[in-house]
């Protein structure tokens, strides 16, 4: 029986060698652009909102009966900071890609301040290759899923560096396919007849690459993205290898373009040009979403394909190209993309994971972005693995287990010592929170002040607690404190002074 | 010992999963954009010409000594027909992708003409998809390879159709990787300085997709895109999976651009500045070939890979742009690209085959690009499949594993019913040619004339002798006549008439 024994090893080192796939799942990154909490007809809310009846998203709420709903799921107020989480697993303010990046090298895209300077921040981004200035140097979560066998594809918007830094290439991390994917934050066209803005002569540096087969059609960017996803899921597929597809919308951020496909019903309804304009936007991503769902299901693999839904912040808030009356766009939420208010961080985001998520259920466990990445590692079963970095997420994968699970007391910090637009209120510039429980403070460095809510029954951030709660402030200040200074997270400096401005604890004393 | 049966079963079935893969053997295609014939130090005629000693080409000299040179592997004489040719295994004449494609849909490329119009030829390229207009439908290469289970890889140049149809992106032609292939057919510019031409609003059509990590750096494009090619073997390799990469470089083709790293040499030795420059740019060229058979060694894959050097077309012999004196750029060969004269069509050709291939050796036997198709997939052990063509190309298998094999009965046909520039010399328009053992016919349609050449003792192409040897000149016309209506061949018009051109055994009456 020496030579049966002898075979059992061969066949169980057979199994182990790569391209011997397991059953382990396809996971797929189903990533939003500038999509607001309240930007679909899937109720993230507790009551149904006149937003929520704005928009028609059938296959969002498909997802949600199919999966878990997530009503405390954030992100960062702005893209990049949000995106490079989400690929390091760390904190903003750890990895100190504070403010989206600009498509070119060392240029801050911090608007001017009277008062204050940002710091140095990482204007050049993520890298997976050390050494190179103002950048975190970081292991990328899919670089984690090529080694452990996973097929894994970027389709649309990367930003997660400028054009002269490696992190602006998908293929430097970790993405073994990538379509369209470079520097840029935002297309300078979604439409097919003007090549997505490449038209020689009037080119910006936002014309979308690697589309050229759909110049001069009419298919909307969102639509060529999601059929360059479903081909590029057939190799693995067909090699039985499990895959990790990014699919990263350029939808729905500006410049907000009619998908005339879906236009005349919300002009019928009475939306306003702009806004039914946006409600298109919305729409045409929902049915990439649903085309993929249909695309797995016929290729039989639906039952083993995790899906996450997810959005890179706010919904845009600012009237002048959103439209509306300004900050009103995330109600009940208060002000929007930016913002350290909820209107700028909460997300809309469902899970669905056959097998594992009890369909229909909802989860209020407060969550970010960061969090994605030790989550699917375990996904993955990717167990062991070593990062450059040190990691702040926290896999939520009990909570897909178990919707019920709870932990309120984890702090949620987000850090923003950067400026985005010449707007100074509604703490869209210098400005830092955190969460525990249902309790959140904000710093508003600019104005040297904090303010407390209880989200619990103040979900729009409407009665700062602060002073009535003196000791809550504190305790909360404390940690944000405590953990900044861990992090060594970067604070702006008082033009004034040349100082740095206070830690949050400081201006309580 | 039943279960020992089965086990047994099991085992081979486990071997023959996709993923469990074989030793098959890795492929890598390297292609050059319009190299001559004499454009490197590796002599590919009987002698070391100038041209030879003008060049340095070390790397290209070791895969000739590690491998078999082909002193008669020919080419179409324009760019975009040979390289659907290479992805369909067809002859351009059946394909009917007879010019080079525009970067734009539906524009045809003839040069004007005052005799003739161009037939109305398949100026929409190659795809993989039924009725798109003015394409031929076929099944590509790299998807026969991806089916059987092949990484498959493009990388630089693609130009297989123009923008606005599926066949201008590699994704569609079975490519699992497409790094800087796109529609167009030469770089804006060669330079990282110049983003290789992404510069908003001095954007052309031929800016080079994919590439931003280098922008504006000092990296040459061939050499980002030797990087680019090195980063995307490494999954299959981690993953011990076959590969196939068409690693095209946009080199050597216009815009002559100096590779600064090795330009002072040639200016040294005497070449004037235009000269020097692309000799700079074959350098560079050589050099990505050596970085590659490095790479291959590193990873101690070299024994087991497979390397075709190739050049799409004869080099670029208008004094014009080229410099010098016209048409004497690959002496001791007749005229350059866009000529049916050797110069136009000759290429240098190498193939390195470990195990397979006796290291050194020359082969003297005639072979055209199409003949790619069919030996690649005899090399990567695919022997059933089915295509949407019928195959014209013939595999050479038995050449590489005996350099003596020869068949001199064989015809190569070309087929030009097209005008490529002003120039109405040197068989640079409107002309079919045909190649049987040395014999070689020339049909000049525009001067409704045959010239014939005796290849084994005028290389050159100097001494006609259809006059001489008439019955040979039928012979010829008659199997090039046979063979182009077999293919339904198309024809110019005559602008006079209204009529296409005689066949070629028609002008003999």
């Amino acid at each position: 029986m020496k030579i049966f024994k002898k075979l059992l090893v061969l066949l169980a080192m057979l199994c182990f060698i790569p391209g011997a796939y397991s059953q382990r799942p396809n996971i797929i990154v189903f990533m939003v652009d500038d999509m607001g909490w309240q930007d679909c007809s899937v109720p993230f809310g507790k009551d149904v909102t006149p937003l929520n009846r704005k928009f028609r998203t059938p296959n969002m709420e498909k997802l949600s009966n199919e999966g878990m709903k997530f009503t405390n799921a954030y992100a960062c107020s702005v893209c990049t900071p949000s995106r490079v989480s989400l690929l390091t697993g760390m904190n903003a303010a750890h990895h100190r890609v504070t403010n989206w990046t600009s498509p070119v090298m060392n240029d801050a895209t911090d608007a001017e301040d009277a008062l204050f300077t940002s710091p140095f921040w990482n204007i050049n981004g993520l890298s997976p290759i050390k050494d190179i200035p103002n950048t975190v140097y970081a292991t990328p979560l899919p670089e984690l899923l090529k080694d452990a066998g996973y097929f894994t594809i970027h389709v649309g918007k990367a930003h997660w560096g400028p054009a002269g830094t490696p992190g602006s290439n998908p293929y430097n991390l970790g993405f073994m396919v990538n379509i369209a994917g470079n520097a840029i934050g935002h297309p300078q066209s979604y439409l097919g007849t003007d090549n997505y803005g490449n038209i020689p002569k009037k080119t910006t540096a936002n014309s979308v690459p690697d589309l050229s087969e759909y110049y001069g059609s009419e298919t909307f960017l969102t639509e060529a993205l999601t059929k360059e996803a479903i081909k590029a899921m057939d190799a693995p597929i067909r090699n039985n290898q499990p895959f990790f597809l990014h699919l990263a919308h350029y939808a729905v951020h500006t410049p907000i373009m009619a998908d005339k496909r879906f236009l005349q019903k919300y002009l019928d309804a009475g939306l306003d040009t702009l806004d039914a304009k946006y409600a298109t936007l919305i729409e045409g991503m929902d049915k990439s979403l649903g085309d993929i769902m249909k695309f797995l299901k016929t290729k039989g693999i639906d039952k083993n394909t995790i899906i996450i839904f997810m959005s890179d912040n706010g919904g845009l808030s600012l009237s002048s190209i959103r439209g509306g009356t300004k900050h009103t766009q995330n109600l009940p939420l208060r002000a929007g993309k930016g913002s350290l208010y909820e209107g700028g961080i909460r997300e809309p985001m469902l899970v669905k994971w056959p097998g594992v998520v009890k369909p229909g259920t909802i989860s209020d466990q407060y969550l970010q972005i960061q969090d994605f990445y030790p989550t699917i590692l375990e996904m993955a079963g990717v167990k062991k693995h070593t990062t450059h970095q040190t990691l702040d997420g926290k896999s939520f994968v009990n909570v897909l287990k178990n919707h019920k699970a709870s932990d309120t007391t984890r702090a949620l910090i987000w850090h923003y010592p950067n400026k985005w637009t010449n707007d100074t209120t509604e703490a869209l510039c210098f400005v830092s929170a955190i969460r525990i429980g249902n309790w959140k403070l904000l710093y508003l460095m600019r104005e040297a002040r904090m303010e407390l809510y209880d989200l619990g029954n103040d979900i729009g951030e409407k009665n700062d607690l602060s002073v009535q709660f003196p000791a809550k402030t504190r305790e909360l200040a404390t940690v944000l404190t405590k953990q900044l200074k861990e992090w060594n997270a970067q604070m702006p400096i008082v033009k004034k002074t040349g100082k740095t401005v206070p830690w949050p604890d400081e201006i309580l004393r």
